[in-house]
């Protein structure tokens, strides 16, 4: 049975799996994203990462990965043709980097790249939690706000940018989002936003201990982790942040629905993820009062691949 | 050569056309909708509209209508099987009045019911200002704000219930939109809820001429012709209240566009179609700084088809 390679490229860390023909995981790893240099160190990260997983697997031994019968990757940023442009969240990375060729040539394998939050909603809509949808809008609530749509059974990307949720707006002239406009539901919900606000209320001298948990754990940035484990102690401040999170998603997820009437959402995302379920139906509640056919409500789920879904997903990308 | 009767049914008047298998307009009739009584009494109005229309065709004389192939309606409401349910701008029609059975009986003539703001938006794909695109989303900006879409050359209605655009939210916690919701795209750029604001702010003192020339014009509405003559004279308040609309629209139209990525928007309705190009040029102005692929803006266009599209769309229903 043939092996695949698959690596999610996130703003903060490289999630690489090996799966097999049918998608069962035969091996796992994962590095923090680099947070200096520029696309060749990401992408030598991203080689280690495969590697690993390739080891956990027990396949390829000592880097040899021959075995594998193609590498997908999910990036952010504006692909083309394997290239890679404009990825944000990446050091460095403002320009344009061919990706797939470099990765291709240091793992010896055919590679190919699709957008990140797109390749994870058809990982949740073809094995996870959308499989009985035939519509449907992923939300990946992490770092940023990222969106992916299945409409009649199929991805839809519009031009090549469809799906950015996280920018649609939720109060005209409201916070400043990461992206530089206002009042983006991002600016409310984006890890990276929440992160931001979160430090400048504790400077104007509101307590919390989401820093002092930072610290603890030899982080650089508000994890996930850290914001799951604030809340559990009651942290006045992030639950404060995260209701503001949740006020934000209802609203503009609840307008995609209104514009789009899909069957289910699918929250992912590392926060999406790491909150689960109760914070899933949080967001239902939070969209109930803006959703048009309110008698009706879309369908709401947390990714059911978890945090493996998006290299998963580009691992999906080999088969066709 | 057959002809076809489209009849785009709305909150203020009832447009009837009559057309040929070409969609040449053969004659056209326009009536106010009631504004009391129930189903049967806008019904008994869209008939004689159609009438009119078939006179000014030269077709039926006398009210016989047997030269038609078929009558196509375009209506508010849930639809289904050409019964209409729940239309909110027409006079006590809350329940379910079986529209097509009615006017067919009285027409003599097969009747097709379809959504409004579908079908107009189907007209100006098929045949208007759309033709061009493959993908689009279609704003009528009247009463309401609809919303239509056409995603890879179909139209796409998801569960049924898409395109309320004018729900999306643009403000969470903002105005208080007729719908009963808050902060909606409607509650700011309506005509419905426009007429309201500018009633309490002259109410309060604020001076204005909308309402002297609605009582000129002998009308029990500002009318899009009302708001339009307004601008014109420089009123103060209607350009203050445009504007805001223009605002509203803007952030809910480029959030549409960064979630969906289609290629052209067209601008209908009533004030759409009345204040013309140089508005949705402003309406493009104000997407803009909301839009995240701001490189790349969608084309924004006005409704080829003026007041006529949502009648002509109806008639297209009688084509399949």
């Amino acid at each position: 049975m043939a092996s695949y390679g698959g690596i999610d490229l996130g703003g903060t860390k490289i999630q690489a799996v090996i799966v097999d023909e049918e998608n069962t995981v035969l091996g796992s790893a994962r590095r923090p994203t680099p947070t200096s240099g520029g696309p060749e160190d990401v992408a030598r990260e991203m080689a280690v990462a495969l590697r690993d997983a390739a080891k956990a697997a027990e396949l390829g031994v000592g880097g040899d990965l021959k075995n594998l019968a193609g590498i997908g990757v999910g990036s952010p940023g504006t692909i083309e043709d394997g290239k890679v442009s404009s990825a944000r969240n990446l050091p460095g990375w403002e320009g344009t980097f061919a990706l797939a060729d470099v990765l291709s040539k240091e793992l010896g394998a055919e590679v190919r790249v699709g957008n990140d939050v797109q390749v994870a909603t058809d990982a949740e809509f073809k094995l996870g939690a959308g499989r009985l949808y035939d519509a449907l809008l992923g939300v990946f609530w992490g770092t940023g706000v990222g969106g992916g749509l299945i409409l009649d059974g199929k991805p839809w990307t519009g031009r090549g940018a469809a799906g950015e949720i996280g920018h649609m707006v939720v109060k005209i002239d409201g916070a400043r989002c990461t992206c530089g406009r206002q009042g983006c539901m991002e600016a409310y919900a984006g890890r990276a936003a929440m992160e931001e606000h979160a430090r400048k209320l504790h400077e104007k001298g509101r307590h919390t201990d989401l820093f002092k948990l930072m610290k603890e754990r030899e982080r650089t940035r508000l994890t996930s982790g850290i914001w799951a484990r604030a809340l559990e102690h009651e942290d006045e401040l992030a639950i404060e942040i995260i209701d503001r999170a949740v006020w934000a998603l209802g609203a503009g997820v609840a307008s995609a629905i209104n514009l789009l009437d899909v069957e289910a959402v699918i929250i992912g995302g590392g926060l999406g993820v790491r909150l689960g379920h109760p914070y899933a139906k949080r967001i239902a509640k939070a969209m109930q009062p803006h959703l048009f056919a309110d008698e009706r409500p879309p369908h709401v789920h947390v990714a059911a691949l978890g945090d493996l879904g998006g290299a998963i997903g580009a691992a999906l990308l080999c088969r066709s």
